[in-house]
């Protein structure tokens, strides 16, 4: 089963990479972008079938290694 | 108006992230994970109505800054 992991910073956490990026695209003449936020998106191949418990195990992949808890959030879509 | 740009490798590019997640996952015991591969997920808050043109624009961004067009691929989703 494929599970997707987005993980992207918490509100108020500063972005510098999206601010970057802000920064080269209006350098680029793309004028029309107020703001941009980059994160992780992680695609993750599971053995078995069953939805509820892959997605509590993919949840405890998030807290201990695939997000930092205290500056990001994260979205387990199965 | 939010764009949602997905960057991710190309199908056969290594992917060393990925590889190390991966590993990190069946050392916490996480013995059902069969792959992993990582991409970003950049978010543009862009001004203006018209879907067909941000959406052109979007894309011409993602072939010059937001993607690495050798070894990625990119989906725009608005």
């Amino acid at each position: 089963m494929q599970v997707e992991v987005i993980v992207k910073l918490k509100n108020g956490v500063l972005d510098p990479q999206g601010k970057a990026i802000c920064h080269a695209l209006h350098s680029l003449g793309h004028k029309n972008i107020e703001e941009v936020s980059v994160g992780k998106r992680i695609l993750l191949e599971v053995k078995g079938q069953d939805k509820e418990a892959i997605k509590k195990e993919v949840e405890q992949m998030c807290q201990t290694l695939l997000a930092n808890v205290v500056i990001e959030d994260y979205e387990v879509k199965l």
